[in-house]
Order: C-alpha cells, then structure tokens, then sequence
C-alpha cells in the first residue's frame, strides 16, 4: 500500500487500520516515507483526530521501533512515575528513592526541560559527576541490584518516537492528545515496567490548561496502558502555581533533599503531601498494601527513618554522582547575586502564575531558549509564598537567584506579572483534583 | 513573526493576514521554510481551509512571485480561457486560432496531461517540431504579431506555484478548492490578460464531480480575478462523457484540425457547440461584441472562411512546427494497430465513463503514469456513439489505436467497463449547464 493512500484516509477523516499505522511508523523510521509527508500526516491526525484503537496502536508501533527493555529478572512488580511537566515538579527526585527504600523498584527513563517546564535529567545533572547516559545494561544492573536507576532516553529506546517527536516540534503538531499519549507511552511502555502512576498536571503552568482536557489526557493513556496489560494510576493535580518553593535545577535538588530529610518548611508542604501520595500509589501497584493510608505511611517511614535519603545517596554514588553535595549544598552549582520580588501591598496571595514564572526561569538561564543552549544549574527562583498566604507590603515573595544581570532583566519581566495580591482571603489551591486508579 | 505562529493560527483555524500568507510564499520560495513546515501548513489550510480574502493573498503572493508579463504594448483587450481538465478537451486548440483570426489577441500558457485528463502541451507537441519552450520575448512578440502564442510555465512565471504545487502532489493537498484556485489563477495572471473564459468541468472525468463544486471552483476563481481587476466569465460544462470522439494527442490535433475546416462529424457536435460558446465568451470579453449569437457567428465565420485554420497553421509555422502535417494527418504521429470496442447488445448508449475512457488512454501511453514517463503522441481513443446515441449489437463503439498490445490490454481493463447500454432511449447529455457572466 502506498503511503498516499494512508495519508488520504487521514485527510479525509477516515479511520486507519494497525497495519496502515505500522507502515507510518516503519517508512518514517526507515526513511521511506519523507519528512514533507508525515508531517503532513501528522498535522492531518493532530486535526482530524485519532481513534483510542489507532492510538494504541501508533503506541504499539512507536516502542516496537527500538529495544523493550525485559526486566523480568526483577522478580517483584517495577513501577515508574510520570509527569505531564509543570514548574517546580521534582518530585521524582523524591518518590524514586523513597519507593526503592520501600522495596518497590523503579526504573525510570526522564527526559529534559521542555518549554517552560523542568526536566528530570537537567536536575539530577547539576549533581556533580551524576551520569544520566548509562547503557540499557547498567540501567538493568541498578534497577536489580539498588531498586532504582535514573537515565535518559538512550536511541534504542522507541527512536520512531524520538523521530517524530522532533519533527512535531517544528511542525506544530505537539498538543494533540493522541500524538501526546502514544509519545508518552510508547517510552514508558519500552522501560521494562509492570505499573504505572501518571501525574497529569492542568492549570496555568500545565500543558493541559483545563481539569476536563487533563482528565481525557490521563484517560487515554491509561487506555492505552491498559491494552498492553499495565496497572495505571492517574492523578489530576494543581500546577497553577509552582510546586513547592524551589524552581531551578540545583536548587530542586536541594528542595528535594530537605524534603527526604523531614525538613519540609511551610510553603513546600504541597511537594511534601503529593509526594507521598504519588509515592502511595507506586508503592500500591508495587504489591507492598492495597490502602492508601498505609501506603503514605509507608513513605512517611522512609523518610523519617533515612532510608529514602539514603536511597537517593546509593543511587547517585553508582551514577557517578557526588554524594556528599547532596549533604553539603554549597557543593551544588550556585548563584552570585539575589533579586527579592516583594509584595507591592499588603494583603493575600491570589495568584502566583506558574507559566510566567516558569518562563521566567528559562531566561534566567535555568532552562533552555532553544534546543541546543547551556543550561546554568546554579540560577532559580524560590516562592517564599504561596497562593492563599497573607503577606505585608514590602515582604518577600520571590527570591530570584541569579549570575547575569542582563537575564535577571528579563526574567522580572515574567515575574511582575506573575504575582497578584487580594484584599480578601484567598483559599488555597487544591492541590490533588482527581485520582483514577481504575476506567469504567 | 515565526512561520511556527503562523502555521499555528491556521492549525487553530484562525484566519490569517496577508503579510502572513505572503511570509509563507516568499520564506518557502526563499527556502528558508523548509518543506516539512510547508506540508504541515499545507494540510491545515486544505483541512481548515481558506477564506476569499486568504486565497486571493496567496494568489498575489505565487503571481509576483515571478514575472507578470505586461502585454500593454497589445493595445487590444487580451483574453485566455482556462479548463479545469477534461478528456478529449482540446477547445484550446480551436478556440486559440479563431479569437485570433477574429481580432482578439489570446496568451495562453497551458500545461501537460495531468491525471486522467489530457493537457494542451502534450498535444502540441504531437505537431512535428512545434516548440512550447519559447521564452518570454518570444511569446510577447507573437501575441503581438500574429495575436496568440502557446507555450508552457516557464520557470519565470509564479515560481513559488511551481513549487508549491509539486509539494502538494505529494503530500495529498491537491484537491482543495482555495488550493486549486490559487494555483490557477497565479499562473494565469501572470500571462498578461486583461480577462478569462472559464471552462469548469463537471462529471466523471472531472475534478469537480458534483456541478456544486464546480460552481463554487468557478466562483471563487472569479472572485480572485475580480479583486485582481480582471473580467472573468465562467462556463459550467460537462465531462461525463469525453469532449468530441478523440481521446490522444495526434488524434486531437486531427480533431480539431476537422473542426476548424468546418468537418465536424455528429460525434463532435459538442465539441463544435462548446468550442463556439466559449470563443464567443472569449470575443465578448475581448470587446467585440456583447451579445452571444453575433459572438458564435463571428466565430463560426472564422471557420467558414477558413481564416481560424490558417491562423492554426500560422501558429504552429511561428512556433517551429511543419503546419503542412495539418493538411496531411499521415505525417502526425500515429498508431499501427486498431481495437474495436464493440457494443454487447443493441440499445442506447447511457454511459461512456470519462474517467475510465481518460484512464485507459494513459495506460495505452497517451498521458503519464509516473510524472517523467514517455508518452506516446500516436496512440489514442476514438469515440464513435455518445451518450443518448442508438447502436447494434456490434456495431462499434470505440476504437483503440495503439502500438503496444501489452499496454492495450491494461487500457481495455478500464474501456471493458467504461460503457453502458440501456434498452429504452436515454436523452443526450447537456453540455453547458451554467454560465456565470459576473458575480452577484
């Protein structure tokens, strides 16, 4: 069949067969089938929509194209976390050793800042010496013998998928559930894991802007997780402002640890709450209890005991990472100066807007502008306050730390339209909007 | 402004503005849009589509794109016609020398067969030694001269067209109203006219399939070219059934070579009709006259003199061709053997399906199969019964004049099941089914 026909059927809204997704699939992947036509293709599907079959079956397709990693040597269930990206969201610097203390194991394939939002793999290397391009054989290795091994997509893992992903990018086809789902999944799917928890972030700093579009995200994935037999927990949860207080990669790193080591202050109790549950959820899929409360304990245990500190300690020792900066921050990269943001009147924190913040951390330099620019480590902004929070004129709100003053500049621009003050009492946000452990 | 945010506006079904559409012609012409981006945005304006305002800016954008030849040194109002594409539609060549010979000067740049239909280059050049390739000064001195020259898109008019439209051919944008519209009305702007016959074609062999669609082609052509200060009128007509009784390229040539000597068989009385009717259109236009009927007897005249031949054998002498092989069809390229296509029964002939008859003559070598295959100027279709006619059990229907008996095989695959004969008498088909003089 010619690829033309494919794509016709697409155009012309009709529904695509496994086999004729397959073909896309291969011919792109192989380089029969031109970037001009399946970007074509895409932007047809991104319009005229793909069916939940046609999306399992791009899945299908997408992690068949490179290695599925077999860690069925692990005997107990392997369970990973994954977050549809928001600002301040480290919490898989948390949950990974707290779920390995716990006996869960986890392995874990991050990927990089995106837009506005962090990434998983630009933290973990402002860890000095800390490897996150270990072979698939390592990463066997740490999952077996530590419970946890944290890397980056290697090119065996689904290239169809970071193929296509890149022509998305520049052809605008990105924010297309389907195309989101399949991405997602066809990598998560290739990791080796039995069970999943999916954070779905929505609100201003989310890529999903609405709880509904959050929900039908979280409901196709798990859709398609469910057609290739994994157990898939999805969260709907608040990323209107930013998670916790610390944004930037070093400074995330540092926010974590506090976190493992009981030390959460008040305006990080909505990292430290979505933690453990995100934490409860793996651990449930991981076999350890069928109850929730048991599970956040669990987590809670860990904590409180340093075995998930310490986890975390193992985990970056075997990547290569130094260890003793997780004890002594100013090991970590850090920031010369510091810009207070402070509140232009007294009263309550209505808004602390966490896509202008998170772009005001990407020029600050703690994220990248375009594909290829350095990251700084060591630059970020901590929230001091956090929606619903009473405040004095003149107070702190945000600290901006800083190395390039021309950055700082345009950073603030983000950031003074990032803060609103009320006069009235401002509720604070809620934090977890929906948990669905099973669908209908 | 980013190609990105304006290939975002239309994926979103936004309209854009002329400066956007113009950024999108000039930066893919340019290359600095790379073809992967074109597709994309390709597919969101065929799927979202393209209001008036967008396509008459993407039509100005592909015309100045190039030259846009200026015959204003040709005091008369120059006039062209335009089909849609057809099977056996050789009014151009017919059409071309009577204007002439009446005293309207008509540019013409034509193209080759596209599909299942037939393109005017192509029989041209069935004429021994007849060269479309003349260059610009070339054309605009014989329009000057003799009042009509015939040649093919040089690569100086609407380049970003040119272009465009081989991108579209394979990435399945071609068939898009606003798409098609501008892709004509580019290339023929470019030619110098002051006003245009529009020949839209409705039926099998048609593009358009429904005569809605084609009225809607037809208007929107007429609203570029109205807000391009050209007079265009537009005939509906149709192509159920082939034009006239030949079918391949020499065989066209003879055809109308038959009808400008004022031969014209019973089976190419539409042909004839049509030929009339849109010359007319094409005199009226070019300020002759305004009344139709006078119209048709100027161009009959022309016939009738002998005048409109002549002006064809001068034509084709201007343009390097043996006009002598006008008077003696035997120094045309031919065929060595004859098929009959016999009819199955007696009856009337209710159906002589355009397409399959359009698509068997390129598998005899008429037309292309792949856009650089030879094709063979000999080889053809000659239509003897028409829709509406009576005939006998073998009497013959059509007759195959081929060269090849394999390629024959594969052109009877679609001549086996192109007619239909029908026990009761079936009226004949009508031939103009509209004619839009100007827009309300």
């Amino acid at each position: 069949m010619h690829f033309q026909e494919i794509l016709i059927k697409k155009r012309d809204g009709k529904a695509l067969g496994r086999k004729e997704i397959q073909a896309f699939v291969h011919g792109y992947t192989l380089g029969t089938i031109p970037d001009y036509q399946a970007s074509s293709f895409l932007m047809a599907s991104f319009l005229n929509g793909l069916s939940i079959e046609e999306t399992v079956w791009l899945t299908e397709a997408m992690l068949h194209s490179g290695t599925v990693v077999d860690l069925s040597e692990v005997r107990a269930a392997k369970v990973d976390k994954h977050s549809t990206g928001g600002v301040g969201d480290k919490t898989s610097l948390i949950i990974a050793p707290i779920c390995a203390a716990v006996g869960v194991p986890v392995p874990m394939i991050s990927g990089r800042g995106l837009g506005h939002t962090g990434g998983t793999l630009d933290k973990l290397e402002a860890i000095p010496g800390f490897n996150v391009n270990l072979g698939l054989d390592d990463y066997k290795k740490l999952v077996r013998e530590i419970g946890c091994c944290l890397i980056g997509q290697t090119s065996e893992i689904a290239p169809a998928d970071k193929r296509l992903y890149a022509l998305r990018d520049v052809t605008c086809t990105v924010e297309n559930k389907s195309l989101i789902s399949a991405s997602i999944m066809s990598k998560k799917l290739a990791e080796g894991i039995d069970a999943l928890v999916l954070d779905v972030k929505t609100g201003s700093g989310a890529f999903m802007k609405s709880e509904l579009e959050a929900e039908e995200l979280a409901r196709l994935m798990m859709s398609i997780g469910q057609k290739m037999g994994k157990r898939i927990t999805s969260l709907i949860t608040d990323m209107n402002q930013p998670l916790g207080s610390h944004v930037g990669n070093a400074l995330e790193v540092i926010e974590s640890v506090d976190i493992l080591k009981g030390e959460a202050q008040p305006e990080q109790q909505d990292l430290l709450e979505l933690s453990l549950l995100l934490a409860a959820h793996m651990i449930i899929l991981g076999g350890k209890t069928e109850n929730v409360e048991e599970a956040v304990e669990m987590a809670k245990q860990s904590i409180n005991d340093g075995t998930a500190f310490l986890k975390l300690k193992e985990i970056v020792n075997e990547q290569g990472g130094d260890s003793s900066a997780l004890d002594e921050p100013t090991r970590l990269p850090g920031a010369d100066e510091c810009h207070l943001v402070k509140a232009g009147k007294s009263g309550y924190i209505e808004n602390l807007d966490a896509l202008l913040i998170g772009k005001g951390s990407v020029y600050l330099g703690a994220g990248r502008i375009t594909l290829d620019s350095p990251i700084d480590p060591g630059v970020g902004i901590i929230v001091r306050k956090k929606v619903g929070d009473s405040v004095k004129k003149g107070e702190s709100v945000l600290e901006v730390r800083f190395n390039d003053e021309l950055k700082l500049q345009d950073c603030l621009e983000y950031l003074d339209k990032a803060i609103s003050i009320a006069e009235e009492p401002v509720p604070a946000l809620q934090l977890v909007k929906k948990t669905i452990t099973h669908l209908d």
